[in-house]
């Protein structure tokens, strides 16, 4: 038996969607009368504390999340397999942030319209895709796939992450060490790392300090696409202020909703988005979760089962 | 023996690297010493009314521009031919321009930095790339570049040309009478064609009431990368004030520098950049001239010449 136990989104909806591609097996919500030892699967969004009480026969947790972080600071947490969504509709919806972004300042949108709103007609020509560096941190599903559009546009595309990875045409850098050369050859540093103790506030002065200077008008710029928790809000306001970073765009805040006294709002070269790069679409979720059921079911293995140890 | 006639660009700068590429073939400037009858080919940019005159042994014209709609205006244009200036930097440029708008709006740019500067939180996913339609006007080699990359986006993108075009990925429209069926699918609408009598003005009213309307957020948007000509500014106020479009993204103008006065400089939804969208950069412009300078004199034949009857 499936339990949903979604927040914050149409439960309805789901446990519709669920039922018709599972069926005849039984999908049940919060409200529905069940025996808790009956749930083998729960399907979490944003769960209550409570969520996993009596789930005595749990085989898997399946997060509607790519981030797990939230889900992993639970006191309750069962010990059974957590199965992450990675899928390529959520990649999709990730790589239009990223690239919408990317290429916004890269065309050096802040500066134009500034010229703009002082009727000011001043010719700069951007640099061509092709001088221009951009760099992600996080080398996952949601990495590569950025990085192969970023690339179809002629960026160049250098990649950071925890361990060491490859793909072709970009240049890959690794751990602690190489941190600092990934970032000495960056002018968009891009943030799609899964939230862990080791990533916790790696968006900070010293790391906008040490990006490259000089080949983007404006300085260099950030793009965090994943976690509030990776950034370090007053270090991004003194950046933008001094002009260590030449724009932010942000997605993620440490406190969601970012709440109204911050200073992020009111920065003409920080742009705020309210935690929309991408969501799983019902579509595409259901059938992913009712594929990994069925399969796991049939005796087939978990697919995208977390690491608790690393934390993703 | 080349002339140079460039106005507006660092003529010398260009003289001294064509003439590095050509050397011993002498190249000359408007100010130095030579006999008009020994010129066998003019590099112009912007040329002045005079540029021609004396010119009695001209093989060639080479444009600097992609667009020659004001050279041939020129009333004493040599009836000699006229090549002009396509290569993959400039259409990596015009494509980087091209693609940053598209995404900008795409992803809801107007809306979000609406609810920034009112401090408000309110969450909205925009569609993914695969369920908007970008529809490119103009499906030469700028066209084709851009559909190319707008498809590893993941957009799904259509064409409309003066003669039929085939692209894999792409739904191409031809001729007036297949214009409305190209608009009505279009959500965000592309201009790149040729400035000729048959598409001045084409970006009007009634053009701006065809296009999709219900997918995106706030209306359909366009993207003016070719001509001011191609727009009437008028229309394009009207339409951005009573919602038939959600936004504009103009590099061009009717006049230009755009004037102080021009009531486009304050509309919020209207993205005003100063003809900066593409230049032919000096390294790959002289690759180029010089390459087609070379293989004429050898007795090849020249290639990308202007079709004076169609413009372009």
């Amino acid at each position: 038996m499936l339990l949903l136990h979604l927040s914050d989104v149409d439960e309805a909806s789901w446990a519709e969607r669920m039922r018709a591609a599972l069926a005849p097996y039984p999908v049940v919500r919060r409200g529905d009368a069940f025996d808790p030892a009956d749930i083998a699967y729960i399907f979490v969004w944003k769960p209550k504390p409570d969520a996993f009480d009596g789930l005595v026969n749990l085989k898997a947790i399946l997060s509607l999340g790519a981030g797990v972080d939230a889900l992993l600071r639970n006191p309750a947490l069962p010990d059974v397999p957590i199965v992450r969504f990675v899928d390529e509709d959520l990649s999709q919806r990730m790589s239009d942030y990223v690239v919408a972004q990317v290429t916004m300042h890269h065309r050096l949108y802040t500066r134009f319209r500034a010229d703009q709103k002082a009727r000011r007609w001043s010719q700069l020509y951007p640099p061509a895709a092709s001088e221009t560096t951009v760099g992600i941190m996080g080398f996952g599903v949601l990495g590569e796939d950025a990085a192969r559009r970023l690339l179809a546009l002629g960026f160049s595309v250098h990649g950071w992450s925890r361990s060491p990875k490859a793909m072709e045409g970009v240049t890959c850098f690794a751990g602690a060490d190489e941190f600092e050369a990934f970032l000495a050859g960056t002018d968009i540093l891009v943030n799609l790392l899964p939230l862990t103790p080791e990533t916790a506030g790696i968006l900070n002065y010293e790391t906008f300090s040490r990006l490259r200077r000089g080949k983007l008008e404006g300085g260099p710029v950030i793009v965090n696409a994943a976690r509030g928790g990776h950034q370090k809000e007053a270090d991004i306001v003194r950046a933008l202020e001094d002009g260590t970073l030449g724009a932010a765009s942000l997605d993620v805040f440490e406190v969601e909703p970012l709440p109204a006294e911050s200073p992020l709002w009111d920065i003409e070269n920080c742009y705020v988005t309210p935690h929309i790069a991408a969501i799983s679409s019902e579509k595409t979720g259901v059938v992913y979760f009712s594929r990994i059921i069925k399969d796991h079911e049939a005796g087939k293995p978990l697919i995208n089962v977390v690491d608790r140890a690393r934390g993703y």
